[in-house]
């Protein structure tokens, strides 16, 4: 499936593919939100959620896409505002948000716990009211909700193709920067290896009277390289690695830290994210003087986490059911604190 | 991007890629829902909806998909009910469904409108109520909603793949066939016209170190040819044509009802589709001999239908603005029901 390499720097890709139309107005905003944060002295989370688009075309029908729902983003986010974090949630267009993922269309639509209550006295319209059964739930919710909004610690950005995606999270990171150590990356959206340069693109509908579509698309850049490097040099990184294989994770986990040289690589496999992940990252030293020469394998750290697998059977509350998002949450804010503190 | 024709048929397709799991669960309701309107003497419409995904690794990361928020399938099925027409609501996983579809999350999110009202006479719990200016609107869509199911005209049906989507449409099809003419077929969903036979997928998720990726697929069997002829012979299938490129709208509605010999194509332009479609369809002769050599291009009609673009800058309620679904519906009604007296 794979032909020779590619050679799309971030530089080059930055430099040959077009900013989405609405970029600047997104930094705008997104700018003014972290400044209000920072002079408040709050930390900010980055929190990049759902799959990216590939599009085949410019009148775009038809795309690659990563598999996605968004769940560990919106659900992270949820526990970053409830841990302090100021969230700059950065998320695929229709995917799952925090608060509003509690009642997905499907499997929780909230119509069905709506109700119309006719008019004992006599006023023209009937009330409509909650369900007693679900009222505490969405109580509980509604409130955090509430809170989110009166203290406008939730900012969300929207994204579709991964062109929108890596702009967005170029210009989100230099914004970033001005936080220092207090700004964190957790950067769980499930981005695209591959893409297709807009100067290949057919213009219209690919039409398929023809015969076999094949389809060649180049690596999209190693985008982490330049994070950490360049755009945001103190912000604590944490990238998320989602494998099938099990005996990939953890070489491969460990190859992108040695290769980018971030803080933590959260590992999952497909089937038991909801349930187990790995932190990768390197140990560490008494002496402050780590370097990239230092990492070899001896010099990771693996942190598993798991949590029992939820019994869902006896009509508990979905939001009631433990996450593991809130026990990696937990364990990321200690480790950003210490390493605040270590400045 | 296309190399030589290949040859999967209907018959070797199914054949060949194995049914969802699902399958035999799903037809078997499906089967009950059809027999208890058909019963009724009601006519049933098997609405389908969204985008189907083509998976590139057996453990699915990688998709390809199609653009589709199922806004027309969604929009028509609510109007199909209106209408008195007990709808089989074919849709992909996560795309709009009738009713909710006023409330997405992303622009019209319902946690916005619940407000919380501290408790005046003492009672413990804090009330949720809805804001006074969404109270109506949401009245109306709930009043809908309860009443739809009520009565037990709407059966919700989901698919992802294109696989999952074409054992549906057999299977569903075969079943309503007891309906005779009063079954309708409206095929809003975007189906690929390619896939990954099973046999050439890879099992885990493709890596991305060694270089270009190289996507090969085949073409999806042209499954309205077995439609008409043989898994609902009398059913009214209307089908739908997408293009970006307006030269070719026309040309290829026409030539898919030669091809296939059913009732409409209702052609639509991407960035036109809100506003205006085209229905193709055969001149009616006054005598019943129209057989498939009488087709020539003189033997088609197209009937536009238009709507003036609304102007929702003026706070007009989402679901008050015009939509173009609500006269297709009204068309297509009358055309079923001539359609219907004349057998």
């Amino acid at each position: 499936m794979f032909t020779e390499e590619t050679t799309f720097s971030a530089e080059s890709y930055f430099a040959s593919q077009p900013p989405p139309p609405t970029l600047q107005h997104d930094v705008e905003r997104v700018r003014e939100f972290i400044k209000r944060h920072n002079n408040e002295g709050r930390s900010v989370v980055l929190v990049t959620s759902g799959g990216t688009t590939v599009p085949l075309e410019l009148n775009v029908v038809r795309f690659l896409d990563n598999f996605s729902a968004g769940t560990r983003g919106a659900t992270s986010a949820e526990y970053f505002l409830k841990a302090g974090y100021a969230v700059i949630f950065m998320h695929r267009q229709f995917s799952l948000q925090p608060f509003s993922r509690h009642y997905s269309h499907s499997t929780n639509p909230f119509l069905d716990f709506l109700e119309i209550e006719s008019p004992a006295d006599g006023s023209k319209t009937p009330a409509i009211t909650v369900t007693p059964s679900k009222r505490e739930d969405l109580l509980e919710v509604l409130s955090m909700y509430k809170d989110v909004h009166n203290r406008g610690t939730l900012h969300t950005l929207t994204f579709v193709t991964v062109d929108d995606y890596l702009w967005l999270l170029r210009a989100v990171s230099q914004e970033m920067s001005i936080l220092g150590r207090r700004a964190m990356f957790y950067l769980a959206a499930a981005v695209s290896d591959f893409f297709l340069p807009r100067q290949r693109m057919s213009e219209h509908k690919i039409q398929s009277e023809k015969g076999r579509l094949q389809i060649e698309m180049d690596q999209v850049p190693k985008i982490l390289k330049p994070l950490v490097d360049e755009w945001t040099k103190e912000g604590y990184i944490v990238s998320f690695k989602l494998e099938t294989d099990d005996n990939l994770l953890i070489p491969k986990a460990r190859a992108a830290l040695e290769r980018y040289g971030h803080q933590v690589v959260i590992g999952n496999d497909l089937h038991r994210r909801k349930y187990e992940v790995v932190f990768i990252s390197r140990k560490e030293k008494t002496s402050e003087s780590t370097t990239t020469a230092d990492m070899n394998s001896g010099d990771f750290q693996e942190y598993w986490l798991r949590i029992a697998i939820p019994d869902t059977s006896g009509g508990v509350s979905p939001h009631k059911v433990k996450e593991i998002e809130e026990d990696i949450v937990a364990e990321l804010g200690k480790r950003h604190a210490s390493w605040i503190s270590r400045a």
